[in-house]
């Protein structure tokens, strides 16, 4: 039988319920050892620079697998990446996924995790900054846990703002409020998600409101961060996917070497929590978003089953 | 339009002499440099672990690539690999190849270049030791590059030693002499090949001939070895295609520790050498096949340069 090899066209017709469903299963698995989520693996090249990002889950059926992608290539339209996920049991090749939607939805419903996990569940208002790829997975997955009755788009660019409205309108709700100002997007909001690629940080903390729930997909390191330091500083409540990846960033990560630093928890602990004590979501919570090894396995994983069904 | 995605059917086709002439074209590019070639990365996994061997040719049409295996499931019959070849111009992906044939036939090949740099040019007598994935590949290569009237085959198996010959005899230009007894195999021989998986030395030193080269592909630990520790200490000359990934064995390597460590030459600046000084081909040499990463990426990216036209 031939190894099915998926696409872009495949992984865009994935349901963002179901992959934030797997992805929440998959930090649950994380968090009782069964999925294995070592840091991302760098080759350095005299051009271009592969990341590997490996994981493998230990269960009744075992598999292992990996994304691959070039660091030297990210912001080239043409670029691809590759996974593969292995039977764990006998090392055959269970399937192939190219392109580079997949590591991009992955980001996107571990972000609906975090906001269906961390915000208020009555959350009104979301405002998105950033009309890239990452953005687009976020806001589907956000609408995939939450009934929003208002949606703002901040971009720095008409054209990209318009093309982002007229892209995702089939998937959200509402229509989307357009605008150039950061401040119009994220005053009031109940869920801010930062999904840009800017060096500078493009909000400030005092047009937070109070509760609010953020997902930090973009910069975060001590050279660029498209947040603020105090908003880290000041959020009662730092959560990541990945503490195993914010170890091995080292003191490039933002927050290293400051007291905050050690205030950071898994998302994958939140969950069980959460599931005793609902009143933690009403907290302020900032999700910092640094990709969990191994969930795009699992979702590749589960997109070989339903193809193969 | 789709990315090629090759399996063993493809790559059992490739022609042996192509496979020399492009493996040797890869050893000089690793040896001027334009051939990137660094040490595996290998990730540990609670089950399994993952080798990638990674790789870049930084010509006029750059391209990089790796090829990934499960070390937890290198005899698993049904375990296969995944080598993938990026455009380093603009990161797209050129096309994968699956299954294990790839990365033997690259094996194989280099021990052809290995073969023709370093032995006899008129070798008549080739031994043959092991009957696996490795030895027939190395056995095919072989005949690429020299004329040989007899060609002796050992294993202990008799059932995998007449598998070997029923399958071989398309490929080779003589009928194979079985064996059980390796000194029988290797007496006289001019060209010795030991493809085993023998952790225990398989020959004695004083069975190789005068002027005998050898090609040591299987074992090379001090754990564990397919060749006596006196045939390397007594081979005036030792060879192998990656100085890095020997260095990268560290101490657990066969010679780590002794004074022949350091009279290992790369088989690339041998090319240039034997261009040059044909004498040398007629000492006893001893090629170590360790696996010049890089190269399995050459053969893929030629095989869809082909596969285009």
């Amino acid at each position: 039988m031939a190894i099915p090899v998926l696409t872009d066209e495949h992984v865009g017709q994935l349901d963002y319920r179901a992959a934030v469903a797997w992805m929440q299963t998959a930090l649950q698995s994380h968090s009782e050892g069964t999925l294995d989520a070592p840091a991302r693996v760098n080759s350095k090249l005299t051009k271009g620079e592969f990341a590997f990002t490996i994981g493998a889950h230990n269960s009744a059926n075992p598999y292992m697998g990996f994304r691959v992608y070039d660091l030297a290539h990210l912001h080239s339209p043409t670029r691809s990446e590759v996974t593969a996920v292995f039977n764990g049991r006998d090392g055959s090749l269970t399937g192939i996924v190219t392109g580079k939607l997949l590591g991009a939805i992955r980001t996107g419903a571990i972000g609906g995790v975090a906001i269906s996990c961390l915000s208020n569940p009555n959350a009104n208002i979301l405002a998105l900054l950033g009309t890239g790829l990452q953005a687009r997975t976020q806001l589907r997955a956000a609408c995939a846990v939450r009934h929003f009755h208002e949606i703002r788009v901040y971009s720095r660019d008409a054209a990209n703002r318009n093309a982002f409205r007229e892209e995702m309108s089939e998937h959200v709700p509402v229509d989307l409020t357009l605008t150039n100002e950061p401040e119009q997007a994220v005053r009031d909001a109940d869920v801010v998600i930062c999904a840009t690629t800017s060096t500078q940080p493009i909000i400030k903390t005092e047009w937070l409101k109070q509760g609010v729930h953020l997902n930090n997909v973009g910069p975060k390191f001590k050279t660029g961060h498209e947040l603020p330091r105090d908003t880290y500083e000041q959020s009662p409540r730092l959560v990541t996917d990945s503490l195993e990846q914010v170890s091995a960033f080292g003191d490039a990560f933002v927050l290293f070497g400051t007291p905050h630093y050690d205030r950071i928890g898994a998302l994958s602990a939140m969950l069980d929590e959460n599931a005793t004590d609902s009143s933690i979501s009403h907290d302020s919570s900032l999700f910092i978003s640094v990709g969990l090894a191994g969930t795009e396995v699992v979702l590749a994983q589960r997109m070989f089953e339903n193809h193969m069904e």
